[in-house]
């Protein structure tokens, strides 16, 4: 099972810097309860909603917001957090709302920016589905074949088309197969940096899986690895695991084991919920402690089993 | 303000291979509400709880666990989570338990394991406090010359016990202060080498931090830089930032401002509960967006302000 957190910089467009049409139309703005700005836009849907402290600490001044780094220029000495709105006007020209604040500051957002950062319920369940992180889907074994999706290496390395699409299943069915790689031990980091970087952990950055003479992980030991999840030891995790097989069992055996501990999870807190509470309430003591090659370690973390 | 969960490799002496005083005296064990083994240590002080269960999951025994990889043999198939005891025993010669199985399978546990692993409330919250993770030290301005350690560069990098010391001071204060190191740019690193391994982020595993002409990054600014917490957009963060002044300002200002965010946010449960829970409930958008060098990184993370 892979864990399903890891960054996603690649995966979705810019939710900060998309572009809107440039129609130009009169914008209506009121406040609600006081402290509420409430936008009304000429074109009907939803209007958009935000707390009035939170234009004043977010204005988009020179002053208040450095543009190169994007940052905001707190001060908090000169910014009054109770200061009220005087008057909000909608312009015509720049499609932008500009609030005159009684502690006589001047703030300018245009239409677009606003939108990115609607407080309105709907527009903040978009935000998390549609931008922040496509929805998990989990699968039973029944739903294996259905859900699995196969990728040839040398299209993940070379389109950025088919590297979205195979992120996208790690994301979405948390797990997919790269067929036809060259059988050389530099595969792993190549698709690692082609997404990003590698996470090193105390195994460092890379770890070979083989049966070994004394072993000391259970991973290198000849008899069946039951399933498992990996790493529950460290507070610190991989987000993605990239299994690499270079040599195949001559043996039989050599296949591999998997499930979607999400679907496990989820079927546990619909059917067994006290079950499922004892394990998200219970925490648990972690550990991996010994040596591997020249290094010992002795990692231990506590946390429930369902976190 | 540094961030206080980190890897303790070094910290403590193992929880799990402790060594007890081998005095030789009757165990005295018996079921509890039929499924609570208690067990009472002739030299008196607080009885041991295990639930059977998890003895029965946990049997030490060479078929249920791999020694050298300190790995439970998992076997579903094998184990009857249903199975009850049949009868404990205490052992004079070898100060350990051995418990018979309804369904024919022995376990044996020596005190000493026992002890380690006792569920018994003090014993679980002795494990948190001396052995996990030492109490956090929560400091106001007033306190700040009260907390603050100071370490000598060489001290740290020769001496196991003062490398012990500047874990500690890093792990209950927080911060500490590192004094008298080479002014070169390896120092980060030698320290870092010395605890475990860089976290690496997606501006590298080291960061210089200068004033620069068209900054990306409110750090490069040759303004004053505010109190921050830094990496908040990272899902994946540092765990200890380790800054080494390498040119000291030649103009006025160059000082450092620090504060015990975890003081703040204790101050705030206390006096002003309702804002606080809006701090932990409301999840915020964090982002850094742009360029550093020749890379180019979008990294979005939603999470509460306080976690």
């Amino acid at each position: 099972m892979f864990a399903r957190q890891f960054k996603i910089h690649l995966l979705r467009t810019l939710p900060i810097s998309r572009c809107s049409s440039t129609y130009k139309r009169l914008l209506s703005a009121s406040l609600a309860e006081g402290n509420v700005v409430v936008v009304r836009q000429a074109n009907g849907g939803e209007p958009l909603q935000f707390p009035s402290v939170w234009l004043r600490d977010n204005c988009q001044c020179s002053v208040c917001f450095h543009d190169n780094t994007k940052s905001r220029q707190a001060n908090w000495k000169r910014v009054n957090v109770e200061s009220r709105i005087r008057s909000i006007n909608g312009s015509h020209e720049d499609n932008a709302l500009t609030i005159d604040w009684q502690d006589d500051h001047k703030s300018t957002f245009t239409l677009a920016w606003l939108q990115d950062r609607d407080f309105a319920p709907t527009n903040r369940k978009r935000y998390i589905e549609e931008v922040y992180k496509p929805t998990y889907q989990l699968w039973a074994k029944s739903e294996f074949k259905n859900v699995l999706r196969t990728f040839e290496f040398t299209d993940v390395m070379t389109q950025d088309k088919v590297l979205l699409e195979w992120l996208e299943s790690l994301a979405i069915q948390g797990f997919s197969i790269v067929r036809n790689s060259p059988p050389n031990v530099t595969v792993v980091r190549q698709l690692a940096d082609r997404i990003g970087y590698i996470k090193r952990t105390t195994y460092g950055e890379e770890f070979e899986v083989k049966s070994k003479d004394d072993a000391r992980n259970y991973a290198y030991m000849m008899t069946p690895l039951p399933l498992h999840t990996d790493m529950p030891y460290y507070e610190y995790k991989a987000g993605i695991n990239i299994l690499h097989c270079l040599v195949q069992s001559q043996s039989q055996g050599g296949s591999n084991l998997m499930a979607d501990g999400f679907y496990i999870a989820e079927k546990l807190r619909k059917e067994f919920p006290k079950l499922f509470e004892i394990l998200v309430k219970t925490p648990v003591d972690w550990y991996d402690i010994g040596k591997d090659g020249d290094m010992s370690f002795h990692n231990i973390w506590r946390a429930p089993t369902i976190w």
